[in-house]
């Protein structure tokens, strides 16, 4: 349900100096699990890298994280979230690099109480050949975001850029910033050699729950760098081809999640899968357990239906959100997925496509509203709720 | 909704020779959409080979057409439809290998007017480096069915093996045989260094309409030979990971088809989609359309919206059956999807998760009830229906 942007001309209007928006009345608090984040330059992560690697940055950058150009909106932008006559940065993501027109725009304009920063121009770093230096890239960002983002407004959270690809160097970062209490999870890009639930990447879950940290996941590095194409048709033509195959860059990963008994050896760890969208969530509930009723000797350590696993461990953002053609299909989806515990609020700002809060499940009855906007992530991502918003 | 399969004992005491059964009284037709025949041993195709490719066949092979083994019921099979003491090929894909078995369980046992022989130990020809062997190979399968199944029976009709790779040796072939009036499709693997809606394969589907051709698709070579691994991530660890990432196989193709432009360029193309179930597909007409309506503009040769070219031309094959857990949900998704227009049913015969016609859309109303079960694949295939079921 992407909200009509302001046209060009008004942002061309815009003042550089805003004042932030007075809170409006809501019944109801709101938690943004999807908010891109970033820098305008490569150059703003110097000060946070060696020598070497500043240097390698500079001259030779880390690669896009993007086999497919994000081009809507205004060079994948929503035309009102980059200021006049600036130039978004290229490379990998669309993000937010302004933190006051993020403010302006988001926090204050939609009124949010939580915004959960994704990042994006990061991602790419688990595609790489050079471990040491992904690594160095991950850190960076990170420090980078807690000190120009974090710092910034009491609303922000953070999930760490991490390189999944080298769990052990993972795990070190994690445990280096697990506890800061704005980091809330850990962000895994979708595209990887191998799903997540492989013995290979255990020891990032045992680093998440040891920190209280959710295992986010976004899409952005299929068939990139180290990572095989994106279907098993190889590579679309078409950057709208590639947003069609995105429910399976996710759905390999649940089921790999399930069928490897990740929650079984990991009984605390929440995974959140972002910018997916969920019409494919509840159908996948079914195939799963009809196919583990036919063949669950061949997985004896998964002991429950998998429906129960993904009940109890995985939350699904919303955006972009579903525009079914019967209205009545998107109430379904959500009660078969068991969208009370398992759907969560997501603006993806500032993609071209996001989703307004004011225009989004604004159908849902109270108490389902409530979960989806706020209880949810609050519980995934372990945030306090204002008191007053959680009781009205 | 795997019918209960005749116990290993039951097997055991079957009768080598059996009288085809009556014909039951019944209101409508069936033609079942994919059948899978083919030989008990790799022998049978050396008639039909030159000296080197028999040579290359028998020491050598051509390769599995399976990167994730069929390991349900037994050794992929029906319990039932494996003779007592026969052990089943090996290699790629699972295939009835006994004519009388298949019409006796089958054509008799199910009363079917017509199945369309799917084959499956070929598949992987479109895997292999080697174009020339490859192309003899589905030469050699093609000669082989044409004398060994579909001479036998009239009920049978038969969907071409060939090298979708090398598009002009398969148009060839498709010259070759495609007016033989038995031969109704083209078979087209899933897995595919490039999805089969890009420009590469054109001349193929202009061999199909000239032909009066379909061109129908099936998975089973994804990650196998040439072609890129089944998945964004890579391999998952266990066979049922692999079925949940089947709908991707064909979304992929779904999307490449229809924003390459294909329909545009061949008005009388259809696409038969087999063994790939189908509570993907109207959540993919949804998101297909949303996203062309902000994307148009970047593949202004999709002139339609892409529901309506789903509709004309895309077909899909009932099995594996969705067993939704809320009961409702299996009539809306044919309702959303237009099944009236775009399902065709399909027994699977004779993998062990076949579908019985008995057990299947038993609630649905007429006239969609004969839609699903015959009248969408005859229009499809190309099959005259019996006048007496066809007015019943």
């Amino acid at each position: 349900m992407a909200a009509p942007a302001a046209s060009v001309d008004s942002a061309t209007e815009r003042t550089e100096s805003v004042e932030p928006r007075r809170r409006k009345k809501r019944s109801f608090p709101i938690v943004d699990t999807d908010v891109h984040h970033g820098y305008a330059h490569k150059s703003e992560l110097y000060p946070y890298l060696s020598q070497t690697y500043r240097e390698r940055l500079e001259d030779f950058d880390f690669g896009s994280s993007l086999s497919y150009n994000n081009n809507g909106g205004q060079r994948g932008y929503r035309v009102d979230a980059i200021r006049t006559g600036e130039t978004p940065p290229g490379g990998g993501g669309v993000c937010a690099v302004d933190f006051e027109l993020l403010r302006e725009q988001l926090l204050d304009g939609s009124d949010i109480d939580f915004a959960i920063l994704t990042g994006g121009q990061t991602y790419g770093a688990s595609a790489m050949m050079d471990l040491a230096y992904s690594n160095a890239i991950c850190r960076a960002f990170n420090d980078y975001s807690m000190e120009h983002w974090v710092a910034r407004d009491d609303r922000l959270r953070y999930t760490l850029a991490i390189n999944a690809q080298d769990p052990l160097g993972a795990v070190e970062e994690i445990d280096r910033l697990g506890s800061h209490p704005a980091v809330v999870g850990i962000m895994l890009a979708c595209g990887a050699p191998r799903p997540y639930g492989n013995k290979f990447y255990h020891p990032i879950y045992e680093a998440c729950e040891r920190h209280g940290l959710a295992a986010a996941m976004h899409f952005g590095t299929e068939g990139s760098g180290i990572n095989p194409p994106p279907t098993s048709a190889g590579y679309p033509t078409n950057y709208i081809e590639a947003r069609m195959a995105r429910p399976n860059f996710y759905a390999v990963h649940v089921a790999s999640y399930i069928f490897e008994g990740v929650f079984e050896l990991f009984p605390t760890l929440k995974v959140a899968f972002i910018e997916g969208g969920f019409s494919w969530v509840a159908p996948l509930m079914w195939r799963m357990d009809l196919d583990w009723k036919g063949l669950r000797h061949q997985t004896p350590w998964v002991k429950r239906l998998p429906s129960e696993y993904l009940r109890d461990h995985m939350r699904f953002s919303s955006q972009p959100m579903e525009e079914p053609a019967d209205p009545k299909a998107l109430d379904l989806f959500i009660e078969w997925m068991d969208g009370g515990h398992t759907l969560m609020f997501a603006t993806d700002y500032p993609h071209w496509d996001w989703d307004d809060p004011a225009m989004s499940f604004t159908g849902l009855p109270e108490p389902l509203r409530r979960r989806v906007f706020a209880e949810n992530a609050a519980e995934t991502f372990g945030l306090t709720l204002p008191s007053g918003d959680a009781n009205a």
